[in-house]
């Protein structure tokens, strides 16, 4: 299975375990409500199942494999990170925030249905992520489910994920800082985008049941990975086609948002894009042959061009 | 100490525990943003500390007390629920929900800052409760802990409060279903309000130990709570002022919203409150004399009148 085979295979495995506990979740309790009682439901359905890529949650299965778990044992885990990938999608392209109509060719949430919808979809589908981790399916030890329970959490909230689109909308929409600098911008990428990718990688591990070591090297591939994402992304940006990239382009620029392409210039910020998928590899060294899927998955983080 | 020291009592103890927590989550850790990356946090103080009732964390510590389990060993569960409240409170507010400007006689967190802030708050006070759980301070065991985290989220997501937020604004926006009945619009109003406080009552009695038959009676008193909550609610919003309230009051019947008064009529909906009131103190019977705090506090909803 050569790496784009593995992509999309991987990709089915999630989405049909999304689908799965997605049905779970919307079953129908209130009858008495009528057909009203299942717009919140399709609402999950379409924010959750709509054919993304999965990275985060290929990486908890790819991460988890380095200790010889099986992908089937991970799709829980895998599931609950995308839930809040996914939520926090909804929620970043309503018109409060960067306001997007596309999103993977689609209209977004708010579009396809309007903003309290969304709001409330996005609202359930993080409750889920939690609800999901501490499943006695998930694993078997109640500790690792609690540890589940906290990384999610940590890289999510107030010290993470919602942090770095707090200041990336403090950019935007109030002009501060006034003045973004290299720093700035990478800390606020790292917490918006690059956390919940670090904490993929580390449910890998803790699903494994790795060492403190081991733990940090994937944290520190996680990390590596998250600002090659974010740079790519950023290129995507400035370069790509709404075909390509399957939501509208030239948005940052227009935003004024800070980017690290931005500030850096097109050439250094590939240089820089360089150095980040040499420390991915880098991180992953000590754990030999067994990284070379994390290796490609790198790899085509820093080059893809959707 | 009579009901209303108790309450007052009580309130502080949460209010004192919430600063605590959210001091912790909102410490300064990014330096290099600069003053902005205070805002985030500021929010979340507002949203969580402007002097609630805490009635739901009042439940948590007096249903833990029936199993004599000290009220400073209940403050992390207590104040992962109020987190829940508080984070909901904040998006009901949103202009696109119910578009409310005051809250507790304070300007809500979006008319304060504004729009995506307020959104950004309650998905980090939401993600917050959950992180707050898993802590080994909240519980010495690991399975508790994770009934914990199992009971909020099914309580506050997509089958309890977030369905019974949509299922209300289905009916105040879209006009559905066109024809309301008391049956619909109880279940909407059990799972909008009643979850939540349910899974209040079922906290105390998993921090307790409690066995099956305790649970259900618990869940059967917060079942019975939340009903007679929504009564009162109703009722407040008709007759109260918003001196009285701290919000805006008549805005159910302006709004086209489904309120069980305006089904019932005024008359019926307090014989309703009535026997909600009866059930409630039914349910902890079996606890005998040491559910005396749970039938005042049953009582004060009932009959309050803020």
């Amino acid at each position: 299975m050569d790496f784009s085979q593995r992509l999309t295979q991987r990709a089915n495995l999630i989405e049909a375990h999304l689908r799965d506990v997605l049905g779970d979740a919307v079953a129908e309790s209130t009858p008495e409500c009528g057909p009203e009682a299942r717009r919140l439901a399709a609402a999950l359905h379409d924010a959750a199942t709509n054919g993304g890529k999965r990275i985060r949650p290929l990486l908890v299965i790819e991460c988890a494999a380095l200790f010889d778990v099986d992908e089937n044992a991970c799709l829980n885990a895998a599931a609950a990170v995308e839930c809040v990938h996914c939520y926090s999608l909804v929620h970043d392209d309503l018109p409060c925030m960067d306001n997007d109509e596309l999103r993977r060719g689609k209209p977004t949430i708010w579009k396809a249905y309007d903003e309290w919808t969304a709001i409330l979809t996005g609202d359930a589908l993080l409750t889920l992520a939690f609800e999901i981790l501490v499943r006695a399916a998930t694993h078997p030890s109640s500790k690792t489910r609690l540890a589940l329970v906290a990384t999610l959490a940590k890289a999510s909230g107030a010290h993470g994920m919602v942090q770095g689109q707090a200041l990336d909308l403090a950019v935007s929409k109030r002009g501060e800082p006034k003045t973004p600098t290299i720093t700035s911008t990478k800390t606020l990428q790292a917490l918006k985008t690059g956390a919940l990718i670090e904490a993929a990688c580390q449910f890998g591990g803790l699903l494994g049941g790795g060492d403190q070591q081991a733990l940090s090297n994937l944290r520190n591939y996680g990390a590596a990975l998250g600002l090659a994402f974010q740079i790519s992304d950023d290129l995507l940006d400035l370069e790509g086609t709404p075909e390509d990239v399957g939501k509208a382009t030239g948005k940052d620029t227009a935003d004024g948002k800070a980017t690290l392409v931005g500030l850096l210039g097109k050439d250094e910020a590939r240089l820089e894009l360089d150095r980040a998928l040499k420390n991915a590899n880098a991180a992953v060294d000590g754990f030999g042959a067994k990284a070379v899927v994390l290796r490609e998955i790198a790899d085509f983080i820093a080059k893809r061009r959707h």
